[in-house]
C-alpha cells in the first residue's frame, strides 16, 4: 500500500478512469468505453481541470491506475459559511478491492478537504450497494440524509 | 405567485438569506444571526459570487425575501461526462410555507440546471424531515441514494 500515489488525473489517464467507472454493475449501463472516447468525457475532463474547485483524482501504483474519485469543494452560506467537500465517482480496480486501497483513498480525500478548509465531507451512495454503505460507515460517515436524484 | 422573482442574491440579501436558514429546527442550531454577520458568511457569499458554477438564489416578492436556495453546477466524467445540478440550503419563509412557492422555486431551479446542460439534479434532505421527502418525491425526485456526511 505504501507505493500508492494519489494525484490529479492527466488527460492520458482518462481512458483508465472511465474504464474503472464502467467496471461495475451500475456503471456498465451508464458508460461508453468505445474508443476513441466519446468527446463528452474529454469535455468533462477539461471542465474539471479548468475549475479550481474540482479535482479528478487517480490512485496510481507504478504505471497502473488502481482507483479514481472526484473531489468537489463547494462554498455555501449554510452552517456558518462552511465549505463542503464532496466525493463522487469512487471506484477501485476489481483486482484491488478488499486490499484497503479504498479506505486509504477516502482518507486521503478527506484530508484534502480538511486542507481546503472544509468542515464537512459528503457523498451519496446508491442504496443497492450495501457493501459501500458499510464501508463508509466504518470510515465515520453518517447516513443522516436521503440522497435524491431527478433525471432531466 | 405570479409576482415572485427568482434571482441571484446580492450582498444586501445576505442577512435575509441567513435568517431563512436559521428559521428552522435544524438551522437554528447551526447558524449565527448576531449582527454584524459573522464574516464567514460574507466570505462564503463572495466565494459563491466569484464562482461561475455556484449561485445563491433568492425568491423575491416585492421587497420581501420569501425563499432561498443554492445551486451548484458540477462537471464530472461519470454518466458519459454528465453535468449535475445540485441544490442545497433550501428554505421558504415560514409565512409562505404551504403556498406552492417551494414547488415553484424548485421547478425554477431544475429549469436552470437544464439550461446549463445538466442531465441530473441532485440534493440531499435530512431524514428527520419527512415532509421534505414527500415534497421532493412529488416533484419527481427519487430517493435512490443514501446521503452520507462526515464532520471534519
Amino acid at each position: 500500500m505504501t507505493d500508492i500515489v494519489f494525484r490529479d488525473a492527466a488527460l492520458a489517464d482518462l481512458v483508465a478512469s472511465v474504464s474503472l467507472l464502467a467496471d461495475d454493475a451500475l456503471g456498465r449501463q451508464r458508460e461508453n468505453l468505445t474508443l476513441p472516447l466519446d468527446p463528452a468525457y474529454v469535455a468533462a475532463f477539461e471542465a474539471i481541470a479548468a475549475d479550481a474547485n474540482q479535482r479528478l483524482i487517480v490512485a496510481v501504483d507504478g504505471d497502473t491506475i488502481a482507483g479514481t474519485l472526484q473531489l468537489s469543494f463547494i462554498p455555501g452560506i449554510s452552517r456558518r459559511g462552511a465549505w463542503r467537500g464532496q466525493i463522487e465517482a469512487v471506484r477501485i480496480a476489481a483486482s484491488r478491492r478488499g486490499t484497503g486501497l479504498g479506505r486509504q483513498m477516502i482518507e486521503w480525500a478527506v484530508a484534502q478537504c480538511a486542507a481546503r478548509g472544509c468542515s464537512l465531507v459528503q457523498l451519496t451512495t446508491d442504496k443497492t450497494r450495501p457493501d459501500a454503505q458499510r464501508f463508509y460507515a466504518s470510515l465515520g460517515f453518517v447516513a443522516s440524509h436521503e440522497g435524491l436524484k431527478r433525471q432531466i
